[in-house]
């Protein structure tokens, strides 16, 4: 008789390998198939984040097409397709039904899939809620016919199985074709399908996108741009950030034969300089065998390199969206809103975290139609997709709510957390590894480098809305003046003049006196026509102060805007680098005025608020519509104008005591941090 | 020459199985490991639920040790010991150096661990930051020595890599210690190994555990309770909530020889009686093959196994905390603090999905020195393990900000999103099966049956809250009145007295006409004794109004927690499954006074708070100090009290047309949703 198994031998032998089929199947939630209408939202959008990486490896325009039918109660057929090169035979069961099986895994750049799971876990839910399998098929361009195959996920093994094969004809060149069953709910609006793909071609304007609903309606996301986006190349590994573990197996794994060689080859930003900083502080011979280095040496090393002054991770293996895709994205997105303020979009250098390189991209915009009582609409992307789900547990909320917003103009509960206001916030995150809180790639985990540039970014973006929310309050209290000086007292005057039965008297001086002000007023120009060649911009400038005035308008905006294609009178100076000009305006008597036109090729994305304008030559108390030259403005005033600044002052100072223009101003919105 | 290879050929090449092990490495923070801090809190976390799964399993009351020590700047060892049943030699390896291996995956009862994923990712992270193997002992019962073996994970392919291996003595009978090298950061307070280890305790009140901190501090939590929780047991799949995937496989997995045997067998709740109405809608022969269903009938059996009258799930897979542990958990955590309101614990009976039973608690404490102007503190609960993470994230946290606070008393910014007040809210889930957002389980995926399940926990919580405060609200109202009549109203007598010359009058009818009021006063009765044998409370009822009254006093309390030891007068009715008694209380004359005294044992956890008292014989608008009785009550009233109290009220309203006693009373606090 065998002698009773103990308890610990009992349990050692319930202890089983689980197949990760398995325990994904157990665990969809994780995977983003947490109920019906989520699973048919993710079922298309890791069918289309792989068309489109697929597209953009092939250098092929996206042309991309999502069919939804309705085929039971809780059941759709969900199709898409793409013009992408077509996955060859032996990959297709692999690609679609094995999880963790995949081609960007390995390689240092930015695209939308990395872990080899997405596509095949669809095909997971669909098989376990319909019981039926996924139809893929794919030509490939050398290949006369395309391939149909019809296959399950063997989940104990997670192993494809194919019930059903052939061979067709197609009329596409090239493409792939995804076809699954699944129980599904079909929804508008809020984390729908539609949605996604609203929000996909935003920031992926390259692609043409179909969408056809299960009632037949169909919605066509036209190309805005014909030309790809740039390829992120793949990049070598930064030492910054990289942990002792990965050195260890990256030195070991190496068949170079020193460790100056795979310092030099295998990691990015180390120059030969570098190196030999790097070596001589963790005292490591260069010709040391990299597989030799262990212990303490290995951690020598990693400190070095950690505190060597290595080149800055490269931009290659990145793919911005850009300022002009930012803005116009946002527009596309508000439609009839029509916010009073687009921010300037902000672009982060990349830095470097675990050795990736990453970059933050934020845009802004604020007022128009958007409701004022509600909280801030936060747009967060992930290496060009949208994020729909999870905002609570991603570090870009984080960062929203970590700064306080009331300093900006919003308002905010207690200075923290998402504030109110009629807002829009756009957070693109790219990288070439982005750490999402789990495989369904909803939400970024915390990190202090992501949270550190997204706030800088958001505080970029929120210091323009300051300034244009301190402007507007100033502009609006300058109209209310005016409303009054120019419209009451005339009037009032009228009537005194009727009762006393005088002459009505000649109210300029007084109005120019009460007034006190040079007035900036920068309009753009309405047109009659649909799609005018250029969009217009006057900027009026009025002294409405009782003595002549020798004034300097300085007008900054975004670079990559600048110059504009028409300008009158031509300015005095230029630095196109920094998007800036300026001009001396002509001596403007009291109630004198003249006139700057901009026009602006309109395929270029010109608002009223990219123009910030300052003024020299009158002090902020008697400026209004723009604001005195920031400290941080080194511009080479042409010598006339300094001298007749300074004669105006000196016979300013002796008249009233006061000056009108300080050349050693420092005080202004732009040199806060 | 080879012909060129076509882009879909290149692209195909790449395609390669990712390792789970090299995918988790990379992909770190979805397993917890984010940063250094949290790093450490998940290494403790994963090694603890281990062993207090362990030591359940194996019916040991455990003895929990964790000991941090520093190692470097940014360096920690980690070493957790149980006295658990130990780990087969064979086993070692596999459970601690292999991902997606372990005992409890598939066994359908609920347990901390399931996904045989923590602890090896645990081991992960400390080779990936330090390069250092992990160091297991191991110690069963039948061996006389311990086993130690030293591992690493070969990322590359999931398997165990052994660096080195020993058998020692060890003078425990039986256990496991782990100990690990791992970059991290040490820190008290939130989100800490001791918040973590101290939520815990409360628990598990079984366990004992001791800390041992980087600077030597040791902090103990002692056993609480010595009998062990009860064990869940393993229950079969219940078919609500089952997918057509599964049905699917499970038939065909079957060696059962009809699909009849199959679904009694092997699926819970199903009985004889349902299998024929089952079978008889699905129009499937009784004897049919399991195997050979599909198709069609494979969704018609689906179908009618939805709609059947099955057994309710079962509660014996889980293993709830119970009122008394969330009761004294609670105190526990907030210590100083001294809350005013203890809610009573709900525990909701169990539910189904996905075919998996799972059940909610909520317990609820208010007021004392909580802050005011805070959010409401939120304690997560899964499977008896705290929740510190991606609180936003957490459909725990959805509910809680899904309902309308102000409706119970608490301020709440436009009627949703996590409440402020003075308020704590603990949640509990207990699952075979818990859907986690991720593989670090910190979160809870959002699910319409948690969601519904947790709102009506919490509303149940909520109302006992809202009860509280209005009650307080009119004790207050009525303390000011009292200290207005019964102060200042003899003071100003006596000087009006004195102005005038006369004598002061007898005020006590000026008084009871004043207050016009039955006044019911319960109050614990404090005693000197540092451990007294029972706790006991009075109710006093005076009759402040000017004409006596015939009175029902009815007492509710958690059925647990009732009957008590004595009871003075003994009551004249008591319905114990429903925790209520109710006494006619003697004929109080004007100002009269009556008093009801109650005795627990002092081990039971009574609070004022769970004595809900209400009366019947007067009116609301003369009752201060408990409620009218609410119109859910069935009490079979002694005829003399009716026919007293009918006597009164017609009495009364030939007097000043006031109804004193309402028989038919239907509105009250507690008839609502």
């Amino acid at each position: 008789m065998a002698p009773a198994k103990s308890l610990a031998q009992q349990l050692g032998e319930k202890q089983r390998e689980i197949s990760v089929a398995e325990f994904f199947e157990r665990n969809r939630q994780i995977l983003g198939f947490d109920n019906p209408a989520r699973a048919l939202l993710t079922s298309v959008k890791e069918a289309i984040d792989n068309s489109l990486d697929a597209c953009e490896e092939a250098g092929l325009l996206p042309e991309l097409s999502v069919e939804v039918h309705k085929d039971g109660a809780d059941r759709y057929r969900v199709i898409v397709e793409d013009n992408g090169p077509g996955i060859v035979r032996k990959q297709i069961p692999n690609v679609f039904a094995r999880l963790l099986y995949g081609s960007r895994f390995h390689a240092n750049r930015q695209s939308r899939g990395q872990q080899g799971i997405g596509i095949s876990a669809a095909v997971l839910y669909a098989a376990l809620t319909t019981a039926r399998p996924a139809k893929i098929t794919s030509k490939v361009e050398e290949e006369e016919a395309a391939h149909v195959v019809e296959l399950f996920i063997d989940t104990q093994k997670n192993l494809p199985r194919i019930v059903r094969e052939d061979v067709v004809l197609w009329d596409r060149p090239h493409g792939i074709r995804v076809e699954l069953a699944l129980k599904a709910k079909y929804q508008r609006g809020r984390q729908s399908p539609y949605e996604y793909l609203k929000d996909t071609a935003i920031v992926n304007p390259h692609a043409r996108i179909v969408l056809t609903e299960p009632d037949g309606t169909r919605v066509t996301w036209e190309r805005a741009a014909t030309e790809m986006p740039p390829v992120p190349k793949e990049v070598l590994p930064h030492p910054y950030g990289l942990e002792l573990g990965e050195l260890s197996s990256r030195l070991k794994a190496s068949s170079r034969p020193t460790v100056s060689d795979v310092l030099l080859h295998e990691f990015a930003g180390v120059t030969p300089r570098a190196l030999k900083e790097i070596l001589a502080a963790a005292r490591i011979a260069p010709k040391t065998a990299p597989g030799s280095i262990h212990g303490e040496e290995l951690e020598q090393l990693l400190s070095a390199l950690h505190a060597a002054p290595l080149l800055p991770p490269s931009a290659e293996a990145l793919s911005p969206i850009g300022p002009l895709l930012i803005k116009r994205g946002l527009r596309n997105v508000l439609g009839e809103v029509r916010p009073e303020f687009f921010a300037p979009p902000v672009s982060r250098p990349p830095k470097i975290r675990g050795g990736f390189p990453f970059l933050v991209e934020v845009g802004l915009v604020y007022g128009g139609g958007l409701p004022l009582d509600q909280p801030v609409q936060l747009l967060r992307f992930a290496n060009r997709v949208p994020l729909l789900f999870q905002q609570g547990a991603c570090a870009i909320t984080t960062a929203v709510g970590g700064m306080d917003w009331r300093r900006y103009g919003l308002d905010q509960k207690g200075g923290a957390g998402i504030p109110t206001g009629p807002c829009v916030i756009l957070v693109h995150l790219a990288s070439t590894k982005i750490p999402f809180t789990s495989e369904a790639k909803e939400a970024i985990a915390e990190d202090e480098e992501i949270d550190r540039e997204v706030t800088l970014a958001l505080q970029a973006a929120a210091r323009h809305l300051r300034i244009h929310l301190s402007r507007r309050t100033r502009r609006e209290l300058a109209g209310e003046k005016f409303d009054v000086i120019l419209k009451i007292l005339p009037r009032l005057a009228a009537k005194t003049s009727a009762l006393v039965g005088k002459p009505v008297p000649d109210l300029t001086p007084v109005i120019t006196r009460i007034m006190d002000v040079v007035y900036v007023d920068p309009q753009p120009v309405a047109t009659e026509e649909k799609k005018p060649a250029t969009s217009r911009f006057t900027i009026d400038v009025t002294n409405y102060t009782p003595r002549p005035r020798v004034l300097e308008l300085f007008l900054e905006m975004p670079p990559a805007e600048f110059p504009p294609s028409r300008v009158l009178p031509a300015p005095d100076g230029v630095e196109a680098p920094l998007g800036r000009a300026w001009w001396t305006l002509p001596r403007l008597e009291p109630s004198g005025r003249t006139r700057i036109e901009l026009d602006f090729p309109s395929a270029t994305e010109v608002d009223l608020d990219d123009l910030d304008l300052y003024v020299a030559g009158v002090d902020e108390s008697h400026l209004l519509g723009a604001d005195p030259l920031p400290g941080d403005w080194e511009v080479r005033l042409p010598r006339a104008i300094v001298e007749a600044a300074e004669a105006a002052a000196a016979a300013e100072t002796a008249d009233e005591a006061e000056v009108d223009y300080d050349g050693t101003e420092t005080s202004s919105p732009l040199d806060e941090e």
